[in-house]
Protein backbone atom coordinates (compact mmCIF):
# COMPACT_ATOMS: atom_id res chain seq x y z
CA UNK A 1 0.00 0.00 0.00
CA UNK A 2 2.70 2.05 1.07
CA UNK A 3 5.10 1.32 -2.23
CA UNK A 4 1.92 1.89 -4.37
CA UNK A 5 0.90 5.30 -2.94
CA UNK A 6 4.69 6.50 -2.79
CA UNK A 7 5.19 4.72 -6.86
CA UNK A 8 1.87 7.03 -7.69
CA UNK A 9 2.68 10.22 -5.97
CA UNK A 10 6.51 10.06 -7.81
CA UNK A 11 4.87 9.50 -11.13
CA UNK A 12 1.89 11.92 -11.14
CA UNK A 13 5.11 14.63 -10.41
CA UNK A 14 6.84 13.36 -13.47
CA UNK A 15 9.45 10.79 -11.91
CA UNK A 16 10.47 7.58 -13.45
CA UNK A 17 9.42 4.91 -11.11
CA UNK A 18 10.44 1.24 -10.98
CA UNK A 19 8.05 -0.90 -8.37
CA UNK A 20 10.17 -3.57 -7.39
CA UNK A 21 9.32 -6.69 -6.53
CA UNK A 22 11.02 -10.58 -5.94
CA UNK A 23 9.11 -11.63 -9.28
CA UNK A 24 7.25 -9.51 -12.07
CA UNK A 25 5.91 -12.36 -13.29
CA UNK A 26 4.20 -14.15 -9.66
CA UNK A 27 3.14 -10.34 -8.63
CA UNK A 28 1.47 -10.08 -11.68
CA UNK A 29 -0.66 -13.18 -11.93
CA UNK A 30 -0.69 -13.34 -7.70
CA UNK A 31 -4.23 -14.85 -6.82
CA UNK A 32 -6.28 -12.13 -5.46
CA UNK A 33 -8.34 -12.05 -2.11
CA UNK A 34 -12.25 -10.68 -2.19
CA UNK A 35 -12.17 -6.88 -3.13
CA UNK A 36 -8.42 -6.87 -3.84
CA UNK A 37 -7.31 -5.13 -7.56
CA UNK A 38 -4.61 -7.09 -9.22
CA UNK A 39 -1.41 -5.00 -9.86
CA UNK A 40 -1.85 -5.09 -13.53
CA UNK A 41 -5.06 -3.65 -13.63
CA UNK A 42 -3.26 -1.26 -10.90
CA UNK A 43 -0.81 -0.04 -13.31
CA UNK A 44 -2.89 0.94 -15.91
CA UNK A 45 -4.32 3.11 -13.88
CA UNK A 46 -0.51 4.83 -13.32
CA UNK A 47 0.54 5.08 -16.86
CA UNK A 48 4.65 5.37 -16.60
CA UNK A 49 5.12 3.11 -13.66
CA UNK A 50 6.89 -0.30 -14.88
CA UNK A 51 7.01 -3.11 -12.59
CA UNK A 52 11.02 -4.66 -12.06
CA UNK A 53 13.01 -6.96 -9.94
CA UNK A 54 14.32 -5.40 -6.68
CA UNK A 55 17.95 -5.85 -8.41
CA UNK A 56 16.81 -3.91 -11.65
CA UNK A 57 14.77 -1.58 -10.38
CA UNK A 58 17.97 -0.33 -7.82
CA UNK A 59 20.59 -0.78 -10.34
CA UNK A 60 18.33 1.80 -12.71
CA UNK A 61 17.54 4.33 -9.40
CA UNK A 62 18.75 7.42 -8.02
CA UNK A 63 16.86 7.21 -5.26
CA UNK A 64 15.65 4.06 -3.53
CA UNK A 65 12.40 4.09 -1.26
CA UNK A 66 12.06 1.14 1.27
CA UNK A 67 8.07 0.60 1.85
CA UNK A 68 8.74 -3.42 1.91
CA UNK A 69 7.33 -4.73 5.36
CA UNK A 70 9.72 -3.91 7.96
CA UNK A 71 10.56 -7.70 9.15
CA UNK A 72 11.26 -8.28 5.33
CA UNK A 73 13.41 -4.99 4.39
CA UNK A 74 16.90 -6.22 5.05
CA UNK A 75 16.20 -9.66 3.07
CA UNK A 76 14.51 -7.22 0.39
CA UNK A 77 17.38 -4.56 0.42
CA UNK A 78 20.13 -7.67 0.17
CA UNK A 79 17.86 -8.73 -3.23
CA UNK A 80 18.41 -5.50 -4.93
CA UNK A 81 22.08 -6.10 -3.75
CA UNK A 82 24.60 -3.67 -2.40
CA UNK A 83 26.58 -2.64 -5.13
CA UNK A 84 22.79 -1.79 -6.69
CA UNK A 85 22.60 0.49 -3.73
CA UNK A 86 25.96 2.03 -3.31
CA UNK A 87 26.27 5.78 -3.37
CA UNK A 88 22.40 6.11 -3.29
CA UNK A 89 19.86 7.56 -0.88
CA UNK A 90 17.80 4.78 0.55
CA UNK A 91 14.67 6.84 1.87
CA UNK A 92 12.98 4.04 4.61
CA UNK A 93 10.06 4.30 5.49
CA UNK A 94 9.25 1.20 6.73
CA UNK A 95 8.84 0.48 10.38
CA UNK A 96 9.80 -3.06 12.64
CA UNK A 97 6.22 -4.33 12.98
CA UNK A 98 6.21 -7.73 14.64
CA UNK A 99 2.87 -9.40 14.38
CA UNK A 100 4.30 -12.97 15.70
CA UNK A 101 2.99 -11.68 18.96
CA UNK A 102 -0.76 -11.41 17.88
CA UNK A 103 -2.22 -7.54 18.15
CA UNK A 104 -1.22 -5.49 18.16
CA UNK A 105 2.50 -5.95 17.13
CA UNK A 106 5.25 -5.02 18.67
CA UNK A 107 8.65 -3.78 17.40
CA UNK A 108 11.48 -5.47 16.65
CA UNK A 109 14.72 -3.49 16.83
CA UNK A 110 13.50 -1.73 19.73
CA UNK A 111 14.48 0.76 22.30
CA UNK A 112 18.91 0.24 22.09
CA UNK A 113 18.23 -0.23 17.95
CA UNK A 114 16.25 0.92 14.52
CA UNK A 115 15.52 -0.54 11.29
CA UNK A 116 17.05 2.49 10.06
CA UNK A 117 20.16 1.96 11.84
CA UNK A 118 20.11 -1.85 10.87
CA UNK A 119 19.88 -0.68 7.59
CA UNK A 120 22.43 2.02 7.62
CA UNK A 121 25.31 -0.39 8.93
CA UNK A 122 24.34 -2.71 6.12
CA UNK A 123 24.41 -0.75 3.34
CA UNK A 124 27.65 1.37 4.76
CA UNK A 125 27.89 3.10 0.93
CA UNK A 126 24.22 3.70 0.92
CA UNK A 127 22.83 6.95 2.75
CA UNK A 128 19.51 6.43 4.50
CA UNK A 129 17.23 8.76 5.25
CA UNK A 130 14.35 7.84 7.63
CA UNK A 131 11.30 9.96 6.98
CA UNK A 132 7.36 9.61 6.38
CA UNK A 133 6.89 6.35 9.12
CA UNK A 134 4.75 7.92 11.37
CA UNK A 135 1.52 8.22 8.95
CA UNK A 136 -0.60 6.98 6.82
CA UNK A 137 0.54 5.87 3.14
CA UNK A 138 -2.37 8.65 1.78
CA UNK A 139 -0.60 11.74 4.05
CA UNK A 140 2.42 11.04 3.45
CA UNK A 141 2.16 11.73 -0.30
CA UNK A 142 -0.71 14.61 0.13
CA UNK A 143 0.07 15.84 3.49
CA UNK A 144 -2.50 18.66 2.62
CA UNK A 145 -5.54 16.34 3.03
CA UNK A 146 -5.37 17.28 6.41
CA UNK A 147 -6.49 20.09 8.05
CA UNK A 148 -3.72 22.10 9.43
CA UNK A 149 -0.17 21.58 9.99
CA UNK A 150 0.95 18.61 10.68
CA UNK A 151 4.90 17.38 11.38
CA UNK A 152 6.87 14.87 9.12
CA UNK A 153 10.61 13.89 10.79
CA UNK A 154 13.75 13.24 8.91
CA UNK A 155 16.67 10.84 10.32
CA UNK A 156 20.01 10.68 8.50
CA UNK A 157 23.43 11.10 8.80
CA UNK A 158 24.04 12.31 5.20
CA UNK A 159 23.16 16.07 4.95
CA UNK A 160 23.10 16.26 1.31
CA UNK A 161 21.27 12.79 1.20
CA UNK A 162 18.22 14.96 3.80
CA UNK A 163 18.49 17.63 1.58
CA UNK A 164 17.63 15.49 -1.57
CA UNK A 165 14.87 13.54 0.24
CA UNK A 166 13.45 17.36 1.85
CA UNK A 167 12.90 18.57 -1.81
CA UNK A 168 10.76 15.26 -2.63
CA UNK A 169 9.16 15.70 0.34
CA UNK A 170 8.64 19.45 -0.87
CA UNK A 171 6.74 18.26 -4.53
CA UNK A 172 4.55 15.97 -2.11
CA UNK A 173 2.89 19.74 -0.51
CA UNK A 174 5.36 19.64 2.84
CA UNK A 175 6.14 22.85 3.76
CA UNK A 176 9.62 23.67 5.28
CA UNK A 177 8.21 24.39 8.63
CA UNK A 178 6.46 21.41 9.00
CA UNK A 179 9.30 19.42 7.77
CA UNK A 180 11.91 18.51 11.06
CA UNK A 181 15.34 17.27 11.18
CA UNK A 182 15.82 14.71 14.20
CA UNK A 183 19.61 14.16 13.43
CA UNK A 184 21.67 11.09 12.76
CA UNK A 185 20.00 7.91 11.75
CA UNK A 186 20.08 6.52 15.61
CA UNK A 187 16.67 9.10 15.42
CA UNK A 188 14.89 6.70 14.14
CA UNK A 189 14.77 4.98 17.13
CA UNK A 190 12.41 8.01 18.03
CA UNK A 191 10.06 7.85 14.80
CA UNK A 192 9.79 3.91 15.05
CA UNK A 193 8.73 3.77 18.69
CA UNK A 194 5.86 6.02 18.01
CA UNK A 195 4.04 3.60 16.34
CA UNK A 196 2.62 1.75 19.46
CA UNK A 197 1.11 5.43 20.05
CA UNK A 198 -0.02 5.88 16.57
CA UNK A 199 -1.54 2.77 16.93
CA UNK A 200 -3.12 3.29 19.52
CA UNK A 201 -4.89 6.83 18.29
CA UNK A 202 -5.59 4.89 15.49
CA UNK A 203 -7.90 2.85 17.48
CA UNK A 204 -9.27 5.28 19.33
CA UNK A 205 -10.11 7.88 16.68
CA UNK A 206 -11.42 4.94 14.16
CA UNK A 207 -9.64 7.00 11.41
CA UNK A 208 -5.65 6.67 9.65
CA UNK A 209 -6.02 9.87 8.21
CA UNK A 210 -4.49 12.09 10.69
CA UNK A 211 -0.98 12.64 11.60
CA UNK A 212 0.56 14.99 14.50
CA UNK A 213 1.10 18.27 14.92
CA UNK A 214 3.93 20.01 17.24
CA UNK A 215 2.21 22.55 19.05
CA UNK A 216 5.01 25.86 20.29
CA UNK B 1 10.10 18.99 39.08
CA UNK B 2 6.87 17.29 38.05
CA UNK B 3 5.87 16.46 41.37
CA UNK B 4 6.42 20.03 42.47
CA UNK B 5 4.79 21.30 39.51
CA UNK B 6 1.47 19.34 39.98
CA UNK B 7 1.32 19.76 43.75
CA UNK B 8 1.60 23.83 43.26
CA UNK B 9 -1.18 23.59 40.22
CA UNK B 10 -4.02 20.91 42.41
CA UNK B 11 -2.83 23.74 45.65
CA UNK B 12 -3.50 26.37 43.48
CA UNK B 13 -7.04 25.18 42.63
CA UNK B 14 -8.08 24.52 46.17
CA UNK B 15 -6.73 21.26 46.83
CA UNK B 16 -5.48 19.63 50.02
CA UNK B 17 -2.12 18.40 48.93
CA UNK B 18 0.88 16.09 50.42
CA UNK B 19 3.82 15.84 48.77
CA UNK B 20 5.32 12.36 49.99
CA UNK B 21 9.01 11.65 50.47
CA UNK B 22 11.03 8.96 51.80
CA UNK B 23 11.99 11.00 55.07
CA UNK B 24 10.28 14.43 55.30
CA UNK B 25 13.63 15.85 57.71
CA UNK B 26 15.64 14.78 55.02
CA UNK B 27 14.23 16.41 51.91
CA UNK B 28 14.20 19.74 54.40
CA UNK B 29 17.70 19.66 55.05
CA UNK B 30 19.11 18.04 51.80
CA UNK B 31 22.15 19.76 50.95
CA UNK B 32 21.58 21.91 47.56
CA UNK B 33 23.40 21.93 44.23
CA UNK B 34 24.08 25.89 43.28
CA UNK B 35 21.13 26.98 41.77
CA UNK B 36 18.96 24.91 43.45
CA UNK B 37 16.05 26.03 45.41
CA UNK B 38 15.62 24.70 48.84
CA UNK B 39 12.29 22.73 50.08
CA UNK B 40 11.59 24.67 52.32
CA UNK B 41 12.37 27.71 50.54
CA UNK B 42 9.90 25.98 47.76
CA UNK B 43 7.18 25.39 50.51
CA UNK B 44 7.18 29.10 51.39
CA UNK B 45 5.67 29.75 48.27
CA UNK B 46 3.04 27.51 48.47
CA UNK B 47 1.17 28.37 51.31
CA UNK B 48 -0.97 24.97 51.54
CA UNK B 49 1.42 22.51 51.14
CA UNK B 50 2.57 19.72 53.15
CA UNK B 51 5.52 17.16 53.28
CA UNK B 52 4.72 13.95 54.44
CA UNK B 53 6.33 10.24 54.18
CA UNK B 54 4.77 8.46 51.44
CA UNK B 55 2.56 6.09 53.55
CA UNK B 56 1.02 9.11 55.43
CA UNK B 57 0.44 10.97 51.91
CA UNK B 58 -1.31 7.68 50.35
CA UNK B 59 -2.95 6.96 53.88
CA UNK B 60 -4.71 10.37 53.67
CA UNK B 61 -4.96 10.96 49.79
CA UNK B 62 -8.34 10.72 47.77
CA UNK B 63 -5.98 10.77 44.45
CA UNK B 64 -2.18 9.63 44.22
CA UNK B 65 -0.17 10.84 41.83
CA UNK B 66 3.20 8.85 41.10
CA UNK B 67 5.60 11.56 40.23
CA UNK B 68 8.76 9.57 40.82
CA UNK B 69 11.36 9.04 38.92
CA UNK B 70 10.19 5.64 36.70
CA UNK B 71 12.84 3.20 37.89
CA UNK B 72 11.94 4.06 41.52
CA UNK B 73 8.17 3.94 40.83
CA UNK B 74 7.51 1.03 42.02
CA UNK B 75 10.04 1.04 45.30
CA UNK B 76 8.13 4.61 46.30
CA UNK B 77 4.49 2.83 45.43
CA UNK B 78 5.37 -0.04 47.81
CA UNK B 79 6.77 2.54 50.45
CA UNK B 80 3.31 4.07 50.09
CA UNK B 81 1.84 0.72 51.22
CA UNK B 82 -0.98 -1.44 49.43
CA UNK B 83 -3.57 -0.93 51.76
CA UNK B 84 -2.96 3.04 51.54
CA UNK B 85 -3.73 2.69 47.50
CA UNK B 86 -6.64 -0.13 47.72
CA UNK B 87 -9.59 1.30 46.06
CA UNK B 88 -8.38 4.80 45.22
CA UNK B 89 -7.11 6.21 41.74
CA UNK B 90 -3.25 6.04 41.12
CA UNK B 91 -2.52 8.99 38.07
CA UNK B 92 0.71 7.72 36.76
CA UNK B 93 2.53 9.93 35.20
CA UNK B 94 6.14 8.57 35.26
CA UNK B 95 8.00 7.22 32.59
CA UNK B 96 9.95 4.20 32.52
CA UNK B 97 13.34 6.04 31.37
CA UNK B 98 16.22 4.11 31.79
CA UNK B 99 19.53 6.11 32.28
CA UNK B 100 22.10 3.33 33.11
CA UNK B 101 23.44 3.34 29.27
CA UNK B 102 23.77 6.70 29.02
CA UNK B 103 21.97 9.48 27.07
CA UNK B 104 19.41 9.60 25.80
CA UNK B 105 18.03 6.92 28.27
CA UNK B 106 16.33 3.51 26.92
CA UNK B 107 12.82 2.29 28.09
CA UNK B 108 12.80 -0.21 30.49
CA UNK B 109 9.65 -2.00 30.53
CA UNK B 110 9.05 -1.49 26.58
CA UNK B 111 7.20 -3.13 24.02
CA UNK B 112 5.55 -6.08 25.61
CA UNK B 113 5.04 -4.09 28.84
CA UNK B 114 4.88 -0.59 30.38
CA UNK B 115 5.30 0.78 34.01
CA UNK B 116 1.57 1.84 33.95
CA UNK B 117 0.72 -2.15 33.43
CA UNK B 118 3.27 -3.16 36.10
CA UNK B 119 1.87 0.19 38.73
CA UNK B 120 -1.66 -1.64 37.63
CA UNK B 121 -0.67 -5.66 38.13
CA UNK B 122 1.22 -4.38 41.71
CA UNK B 123 -1.58 -2.88 43.20
CA UNK B 124 -4.80 -4.50 41.70
CA UNK B 125 -7.25 -3.04 44.20
CA UNK B 126 -6.05 0.72 42.78
CA UNK B 127 -7.45 2.44 39.67
CA UNK B 128 -4.16 3.22 37.77
CA UNK B 129 -4.92 6.28 34.99
CA UNK B 130 -1.54 6.84 33.17
CA UNK B 131 -1.57 10.55 31.62
CA UNK B 132 0.27 13.53 31.16
CA UNK B 133 3.29 11.49 30.57
CA UNK B 134 3.88 13.03 27.54
CA UNK B 135 4.97 16.29 27.89
CA UNK B 136 6.84 18.90 29.99
CA UNK B 137 6.00 19.48 33.79
CA UNK B 138 4.88 23.29 32.89
CA UNK B 139 2.82 22.08 29.75
CA UNK B 140 0.77 19.45 32.05
CA UNK B 141 -0.44 22.07 34.52
CA UNK B 142 -0.96 25.30 32.13
CA UNK B 143 -1.79 23.72 28.56
CA UNK B 144 -2.85 27.28 27.28
CA UNK B 145 0.86 27.67 27.60
CA UNK B 146 1.00 26.83 24.36
CA UNK B 147 -0.47 28.63 21.26
CA UNK B 148 -3.19 26.44 20.15
CA UNK B 149 -4.62 22.90 20.73
CA UNK B 150 -2.64 19.88 21.62
CA UNK B 151 -3.25 16.43 23.27
CA UNK B 152 -3.39 14.57 26.45
CA UNK B 153 -3.73 10.69 26.31
CA UNK B 154 -5.52 8.74 29.12
CA UNK B 155 -4.63 4.90 29.53
CA UNK B 156 -6.82 3.02 32.36
CA UNK B 157 -9.12 0.40 32.92
CA UNK B 158 -11.56 1.93 34.58
CA UNK B 159 -14.08 4.04 33.56
CA UNK B 160 -15.23 5.76 36.92
CA UNK B 161 -11.12 6.49 37.56
CA UNK B 162 -10.62 8.10 34.10
CA UNK B 163 -13.57 10.51 34.45
CA UNK B 164 -12.04 11.45 37.78
CA UNK B 165 -8.90 12.19 36.08
CA UNK B 166 -10.20 13.89 33.23
CA UNK B 167 -12.55 16.65 35.62
CA UNK B 168 -9.08 17.05 37.01
CA UNK B 169 -7.37 17.55 33.72
CA UNK B 170 -10.40 19.70 32.91
CA UNK B 171 -9.51 21.97 36.15
CA UNK B 172 -5.69 22.58 34.76
CA UNK B 173 -7.02 23.85 31.69
CA UNK B 174 -7.93 20.78 29.63
CA UNK B 175 -10.79 20.87 26.97
CA UNK B 176 -12.50 17.96 26.58
CA UNK B 177 -11.67 17.98 22.61
CA UNK B 178 -8.20 17.66 23.30
CA UNK B 179 -8.27 14.68 25.48
CA UNK B 180 -8.17 11.45 24.29
CA UNK B 181 -9.35 7.99 25.95
CA UNK B 182 -6.73 5.22 24.47
CA UNK B 183 -8.22 2.22 26.24
CA UNK B 184 -6.56 0.12 28.73
CA UNK B 185 -3.86 0.11 30.59
CA UNK B 186 -1.77 -1.56 28.21
CA UNK B 187 -2.51 1.20 25.88
CA UNK B 188 0.22 3.00 28.33
CA UNK B 189 2.63 1.03 26.03
CA UNK B 190 1.86 4.06 23.50
CA UNK B 191 2.39 6.82 25.39
CA UNK B 192 5.48 5.49 27.13
CA UNK B 193 7.22 4.63 23.92
CA UNK B 194 6.37 8.04 22.51
CA UNK B 195 9.23 9.97 24.90
CA UNK B 196 12.27 8.46 22.79
CA UNK B 197 10.96 10.91 19.76
CA UNK B 198 9.90 13.49 22.28
CA UNK B 199 13.17 13.85 23.56
CA UNK B 200 14.46 13.88 20.12
CA UNK B 201 12.04 16.30 19.61
CA UNK B 202 13.09 18.33 22.83
CA UNK B 203 16.74 18.34 20.99
CA UNK B 204 15.70 19.65 17.43
CA UNK B 205 13.53 22.20 18.53
CA UNK B 206 15.86 23.44 21.57
CA UNK B 207 12.83 23.60 23.97
CA UNK B 208 10.44 21.69 25.99
CA UNK B 209 7.50 24.02 25.87
CA UNK B 210 5.81 22.16 23.14
CA UNK B 211 3.36 19.11 22.84
CA UNK B 212 1.99 17.16 19.78
CA UNK B 213 -1.42 18.24 18.28
CA UNK B 214 -3.41 15.34 16.44
CA UNK B 215 -4.14 17.11 12.93
CA UNK B 216 -7.32 15.77 11.29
Amino acid sequence: MVGKAIAFRLNELGHHVLLGTRSVQETLEKPLKAGQESMASWLATATGIQLATFENAAAEAEIVFNCTSGQASLAALQAAGTKNLAGKVIVDIANPLDFSKGMPPTLNPVNDDSLGEQIQRAFPESRVVKTLNTMTATVMVNPTLLRGPHTVFLSGNDTSAKEKVKELLSQFGWKAENTLDLGDITTARGTEMFLPLWIRMWGALGTAQMNIHIQR
